[in-house]
């Protein structure tokens, strides 16, 4: 017998660390799955269909929101991301972890479809490193790093939609505790209901 | 801001290996600390009061359970056993986590005075290793050995009450269950609302 995988959230405001994390965990658990957005926008340079993302048209992708295909879906800039269930839902009946990286509106969305989804902040240690981190891109103007310094406290005000809340002070503590909450999810009492309820099947009754 | 300390409890039938579990996660994490149990049994020989058991009479014993001083007590061969609250609490506040070794009551009636409690059920990887476990202590009679077996069963029936299940099926890799459960607890979105918060305090608000 074997469990449904996990599907694991990982989301953050911006200059968290969380595409680190998330990367870097994915390196030390691969046999964690990806999942693969369907996008409406145009495929670039050396991006495969069914690898990179499923791209599809504008009205095959209205069509499979209004089917409810989706897990969450998104407007970027005139174009359509978003997360199909099917394929998700595969990999986790055969057992196999799933895991995204995701702005905390898709992150909302797929804990409201989802409700078991692990859902992980990754937050930045405090205020002065987000901030030298966001200006140490170097590309950005100051009127920028203000928005975005700005969009990141509304976002890091959304922490109580999440399950967990990783603190992004050193990056190998940070995948460690990821990596320590994704293994004890798996060890929660109602996730191996089946397999105990089966083990004490195998034991010898009270009264023989 | 410190968050407040966890209180873990270790539990699990007879043969599952728990007591092996227990000290080697302490060995692993010298900071957290054990309780002591309060007792009407005498002390033994090299036994000190407030160290290895807090020694009252029954009377004082008596008077402690009907000022609803235990987290849990329990009568064994006619004596008395139980965890008094306030030490424990003490420690919480301060930060520091507790960890308890007992039974599947025990752990009942403690998740039943202090909810936040985080209960570990250690269960063997499967009945022929239980067996082969109680048998291997060799000192045990046949008939003893079945009555553990049945016990044991039962003690296995209550793994609802737990809120995670770790079979030792290799004892380091149930050590490592522990600790991932004890690192993943502490970053529980519950338990950081206050430092996030405070976090949030210290960022300039949108509108300067």
């Amino acid at each position: 017998m074997k469990n449904k995988g996990l599907l694991i959230v990982i989301s953050g405001p911006s200059g968290a660390g969380k595409g680190t994390v998330y990367n870097e965990v994915l390196i030390r658990r691969p046999e964690i799955e990806r999942s693969i957005s369907v996008t409406t926008r145009a495929p670039r340079k050396g991006e495969v269909d069914g690898i990179h993302y499923f791209f599809k048209t504008e009205e095959e992708y209205q069509r499979m929101i209004a089917n409810g295909e989706f897990l969450e879906t998104a407007e970027v800039y005139n174009n359509f991301y978003g997360t199909p269930k099917a394929p998700v839902y595969e990999k986790l009946a055969l057992g196999h972890d799933v895991m995204f990286e995701i702005d905390t509106l898709g992150a909302k969305q797929i804990k409201r479809m989802y409700p078991e989804a692990v859902s992980i902040f990754i937050i930045p240690p405090s205020y002065e490193t987000l901030e030298k981190r966001l200006r140490l891109r170097g590309t950005d103007s100051e009127e920028t790093i203000k928005r975005r310094l700005s969009m990141a406290k509304s976002e890091l005000a959304k922490y109580k939609q999440f399950d967990y809340i990783v603190f992004n002070d050193d990056l190998e503590g940070a995948i460690a505790r990821v990596l320590s909450i994704i293994e004890a999810e798996k060890c929660k009492m109602d996730r191996n209901e089946e397999i105990v309820n089966e083990y004490l099947a195998t034991m010898p009754s009270k009264k023989k």
